[in-house]
């Protein structure tokens, strides 16, 4: 991501949120607001039912934080991490569904839908196949074209959100190791967490600064850092939160939510 | 519902449709479009996954027929028919979210959302319940104050649309029969269900020309009748469908949707 | 209860368990389980996919805990906590298909089911509709008659066991408070918790060998005490289940699972 | 499949039935029950909630016809058929789960659970990866080792049903295409599906009695028959059911359910 000395650097740092359901929550959502600037709310497939919806719209609002969809595969028991055998139409209608489901919640709590990033296994799967991909981003643009589309950074999905005239935000993960290609390190593997708040801190700023981050097995490799994500259900979470949006103030850097688009 | 001779009288026909689920189908769909002028669509809780919700917004869209949500509890296992504790922000909730998802669906297949009429114990709380008719009418207002709200003609619904500013729209049956109070007579009674489709036919020309009904024990009702309901799922559906709608335009009354709110 | 002073007092302590769901957990099961005798456990309608509930017996089983059953109404997003409109036949056919899957999975992880105590609206409505309770029963005594049935003191569901020849097993309220006809202080009034563990452990002494509660309004209540249970998810949880079982065993009481039937 | 002229040869039937749910119903269950000998019946997860187990254990039972459980993927709106990444774990307890649930339904009815065969994309998934094969053999032996297990003729399925020491029951297919590798046609090619009820029949017989099937390019492949799938489903499925068993009944082969394990 090339940039200009003379322009301020300007990133975001979003975070997954409202990933409880009915009587069970999951992860500090409240706490994690103070960090970052724009949070991905699950939609009810997944996690997120309409109560949870309406409470983590109003929580994200009220801390001037950007809401976005979170869509995800209806999989409430494996929490939209097993990955199903399903259509691109199908995936295209899943995301209107829960994409259109939240920006009424929204927007009924005063809120508007500021982007939409796929959750899970949906993620990874729109990151690697191009047909599902364009029925993610096909579905985003059908909702609202002025919705920013989150996907892996050099995925397919952010090739498809350019494609379809969607504003893409290429992303990158503050407690997640990379392999030499730009993939990141399987879990399991070591390096694959990033546990240490400063590490990771330290990583980010060059990725947005170089716009390079260094491999498990010692190469740079070229990224381009539209948003960070911060894991909210990683044991250290609000520190790596803390440490990272520290560092990047603390660089000069702007933290905020993508600009809406025109 | 008084009535101008000079002026056309002008009445609307309905059918609750989309009431399938994955492999599962329920109703003539198809061959009811023929017949009725708004379609009440399912919206994932009690029935209609997004791939029914979207095939069935293109076979009405494709017949003219205006579409409206069709919001139920969350009980697939008993297609929203049975009565649940639920709270009025709980019902708020979930009509935001279900109107909202089929407003989603029906915009990308180029539709648009017409109406708004709660499924099974849904509309039978909230024709009863202030309360919970007050959470419906907010969430419809709330999704777009241009959507028609249809309840049980004198019911704490409808009440509760006009208190909200909202253009209600009182529900007649066409197959069932009626109470001297002008409630339904409860299934399980004779006369509960109007199964011969002349008539029915007859029954409702005389409550939309009329403003009255026979009830059960005899006394006239008066009734106020801004849409007819043609159940779907009864064997005689098709059959009183069409002599329904055959005798209302013989009788040169117009049969369309709801006008659009301005 | 009658007992003789010969005797030596045996009372059970309960715990509701396994109320996590996929990624979400709820309640300190591992922690509770030191101190309660026998463990409901839910099985998948409200709370509880088979892999909490493999998990949660094998916890169990290796305390020595007692494993049973806790059914609950199909809503897993209101924790089976909404009275739903459900006929006995539902709730027979819910109960046994429930116990049933329970007893599977206890018996492929070398336990056996002792025991069955309806979950949240359900374990309600059975305690107060005698055609619930006894569907409730009939499923019990339809999957294993040695099973023993858990109710409310003094309720129908506790009838209904004698009825239908199953061990009835009376449960009373460490952290309730009882108006004086025996039921519980409604949540939101005064008393309705009892927070001090040292006044629940009193209590508790008091309802096991005297067969008597002191009521909200100063009364004295007769009161049958099979078994006591301690909500898991109250904040005081573990110091309740640890004051009452120390006071228990202080007391010369033995605690334990209901002898199971011949 | 090895026999001697002396002996009667034997056969199975089997249908997928009880694939309703709610309000919605599937396949002509009673009208095919007069033709096939075993029944495998959806146990809640992809269809079949426990009204409909119930109402179908009672349908089969009364038409001495076995029956067995179908579990499948937690997958209602698919009707698990879509793939899904699960753990031979999740599949075991799953497998558990569902079988225990219908089990006892099956007793409260009087019925006992003969055998069991995954559904859809379980099935296909357990045929073809050994460790879901095993977790499901495993599942089936905890529950009962005297249920036989169904799967694909010459699966992996097949084969851990032997390795744990159950029966093994080779599924073969009616109403299906054969390549010359032993595996079914993928449906969309010519020939994947085989409509012709007098077509179906003579090739039933010939796997029955010769241990063979045309492939569609023409190689005779050798299979083994233990029982004859029939697909509810289908547009013909009556005729190709009674078409089938009029054939074997002709034939002089006994068709049975397979006898109960010692």
């Amino acid at each position: 991501m090339g940039h200009d000395v003379s322009m301020t650097l300007r990133i975001d740092l979003n975070c997954d949120m409202g990933e409880g359901f009915g009587a069970w929550t999951l992860g500090r959502d409240a706490e994690l607001l103070a960090w970052v600037t724009s949070a991905n709310l699950a939609c009810g497939f997944h996690a997120g039912d309409p109560s949870v919806m309406a409470r983590t719209v109003r929580l994200a609002r009220d801390r001037g934080v950007a809401v976005g969809a979170h869509p995800g595969l209806p999989d409430l028991q494996g929490f939209g991490r097993r990955a199903m055998a399903v259509s691109p139409e199908e995936v295209r209608l899943m995301v209107l569904y829960q994409v259109g489901a939240l920006a009424a919640i929204a927007r009924a709590e005063g809120a508007r839908l500021a982007h939409v990033k796929p959750h899970g296994a949906l993620y990874t799967m729109a990151a690697a196949d191009p047909a599902l991909a364009r029925a993610v981003a096909r579905a985003v643009r059908e909702t609202d074209p002025g919705l920013a589309l989150v996907g892996l950074s050099g995925s397919a999905l952010v090739a498809a959100a350019e494609e379809a005239g969607l504003r893409p935000v290429p992303e990158v993960f503050a407690d997640r190791g990379y392999e030499a290609d730009g993939s990141l390190t399987p879990r399991g593997l070591p390096g694959a967490l990033v546990e240490d708040p400063a590490l990771a801190a330290e990583r980010v700023l060059r990725m947005v600064r170089e716009g390079r981050v260094r491999a498990r097995t010692g190469e740079d490799v070229p990224i381009r850092a539209g948003t960070v994500c911060i894991h909210g259900d990683a044991p250290g979470a609000l520190a790596t939160a803390r440490a990272v949006r520290e560092a990047l103030d603390g660089a000069g850097i702007a933290v905020a939510a993508p600009a809406a688009a025109p």
